[in-house]
């Protein structure tokens, strides 16, 4: 069993890196606050005896070598960055249940055939750079590395400055690696494990995810002198595309879920009707006909609401991914860990998208979940208990430690 | 008849001051643009033989003497700043129209009995520091100069700190000065004149306006793993309140207007269902009892729609002014001005706020307004002739030489 209490210190150390207003984090991608991270992160790994990795993408490898020189490792991990109101487990419990697991199989002398190497993926929150998983996406050969340096975010910066800015810029090509599996543990970010009391879910599947960006253009104008009939008001199109995404995610559910996190308005003035609204519609389901439908549907929704209106409209893809299924053997591993430590669990469909989602490309690849208080998550009230931690740590452990071998 | 072609080189002229992105200005109020542009016109005032008085709201005041000793000047002006995304002409006519009179009456060598006093007031626009017609508004002792002062842009910098750095908070105690009417030349920024076929709007009465800042709370969420009846989101509120803004105006048209300019979600990610929403609604009227109406029912949906869908919501006024009507006797001395030069002319009612709707509050005052193409206006493509801008100035000048008598 992992030591649940050590686990937590750490937890609780970094979060204190890139702390929010509401007591979570902000601790966005390639910040400077996520380069401390990064930093106590690899310290510890060290002081673990583990040797530190570091690609092109800044994908941070921590390495403790097995007893077979000819096999591959197993990998375990998830990602350090967080929301800019984010929680302060999602993704960085996986990592650091990865190194938990490290420094429990170092107190026991135990040994694997396989090395088993803990990873910190760069970016996959998505926030200050679209796509989310971006690094992971191009170790999968899903985007090209070069495309992705050249994300900006909001003020205009690339991504591959910010990288080499920060100094997490490496010199190992990316995605050369190859793996015996990779497993992610991470908290469920909704409610159902915690509704039905469960201590861990195997997660079977992942939905998949459409970022559809919409720009509608109107006519900037005077709010006073405008007559109603004149008015080309892109705020209003927008606000009566919102309410179809909301419809037709509905007509749905519970297979799918849809809403717009981000939106723009242009020139943003309490006295000038917008001439410009730019905002992203975030349609997932399971089921890849659902999420093709949705689109679909929104698309053709806000070009009638526009043409209408008088208004213009654009739309372009901001991000995206298909349905996944998780590879049965991982799936099993671990089921059978949940198992054998007595844990309660069921099979879970990851609603958000992870890292472990591209990585199942192009290796064997199975999640934990632990439950989180109220299915809350993106936020910064995000909590989870010790306990929860600790047995899903444990699951992980039991999971990469047969699949390992010793 | 004043100089229309030197009028029109300064327009120009002063465009050149902060130029916009695409052919318009964005010399919003305090800025560095401002300052610049405010050095120019006190240039052009000297040349012409004027003395400078500025007040502590920045409020600037360009005197010529008058040919009486006792007698009261007679104001005529304008603002110079702009909007984000602002025209060439939108309160910089009427202030350089102010200018030209004076050049003219240089010209023909024409005293007047009362003087003439040439001002440009300060944050008529109210983008950067809400309410608009800042300045003005704390000369007629509508607002405390102290409150003004601690007004802050989104940056969270301050009125008061602003208009100091920039070099123009004046000694000149604000609203000392008594008047013996005022007048302001605007561009009508609506599409009543050019659709006529009018030269001159003879401004009878000003809409009134309510500014209502409006925040809905929900609850940061994750977009894909949070099921959709357990979200709480500020967005789709705000789209369904945008809905009954419309829909509210629109049941009072063509006596109402109703929009929302100004419009912030946050945290703003595109995997976050929005925990907030603030954004300004805007209603104007002639007749206060429908804005008060619209008012009540736009607060009353608000509140229905967020009860429904387990949103928070909060109201606050942001800014406003009622209804006014202009005074008789300046009323009629521009509606004679433009009479007597044979320009066509009719009533209209401002559906922009001004200036001289708050100065009306503290003198006679009236508004001459030419036509705008396509009544555009707070669009960087606002257009105007140089036909229009010289009848304007024209029927200006011979309201005030009128009233401030020969
Ligand atoms: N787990 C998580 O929040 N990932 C971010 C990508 C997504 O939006 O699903
Ligand atoms: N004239 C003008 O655009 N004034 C700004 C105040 C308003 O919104 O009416």
């Amino acid at each position: 069993k992992i030591n649940g209490e050590r686990l937590w210190d750490s937890l609780m150390e970094m979060a204190k890196i890139g702390p929010g207003v509401a007591g979570g984090n902000n601790r966005q991608t390639v910040t400077d606050e996520d380069g401390e991270g990064r930093e106590l992160f690899q310290s510890w790994c060290e002081a673990a005896g583990m040797s530190m990795g570091l690609d092109t993408m800044g994908n941070m490898f921590a390495r403790r070598e097995g007893t077979d020189p000819d096999a591959l490792p197993v990998y375990v991990g998830s990602h350090l960055d967080t929301q800019p109101t984010g929680g302060k487990y999602d993704g960085v419990l996986g990592v650091l249940a990865g190194l938990e697991l490290i420094r429990t199989l170092n107190d026991l002398d135990i040994k694997t055939k396989h090395p088993i190497v803990v990873t910190n993926w760069t970016n996959e929150e998505g926030t200050r750079f679209a796509p989310a998983m971006l690094a992971s996406g191009v170790f999968a050969g899903i985007h090209e590395e070069d495309w992705a340096y050249d994300r900006e975010d909001a003020e205009g910066l690339k991504f591959g400055d910010e990288l080499k800015r920060i100094g997490w810029r490496g010199e190992e090509p990316v995605g050369q690696r190859k793996m015996h599996a990779f497993f992610e543990l991470h908290i469920e970010q909704g409610p159902i494990l915690e509704a039905e009391g469960k201590d861990i879910g195997v997660v079977t599947h992942g939905q998949g995810l459409s970022w559809t960006q919409v720009t509608i253009t109107g006519k900037d104008a005077h709010t006073g002198s405008t007559p109603m009939p004149m008015r080309r008001n892109a705020g209003l199109g927008m606000a009566r595309v919102l309410e179809k995404v909301e419809e037709i995610a509905l007509s749905h559910a519970p297979d799918a879920v849809g809403a717009a996190g981000h939106i723009d308005i242009y020139p943003n003035s309490r006295n000038v009707i917008p001439g410009k609204a730019v905002f992203t519609v975030d349609f997932r389901s399971p089921n890849l006909d659902v999420i093709n439908d949705m689109v679909a549907r929104m698309k053709a929704a806000a070009t009638e609401i526009c043409d209408e209106m008088g208004l213009g409209v654009e739309f372009e893809v901001a991000g995206g991914f298909d349905p996944v299924t998780f590879d049965e053997n991982c799936v099993t591993a671990v089921r059978n860990a949940a198992e054998r430590l007595g844990y309660s669990h069921r099979n879970l469909i990851s609603g958000a998208g992870h890292d472990a989602c591209w990585i199942n490309r192009v290796a064997p690849t199975a999640m934990v979940m632990c439950p989180c208080v109220d299915g809350l998550s993106h936020n910064e009230a995000e909590e989870i208990s010790k306990d929860w931690a600790t047995a899903g740590a444990d699951v992980l452990m039991h999971a990469v430690v047969e699949t390992a071998g010793i």
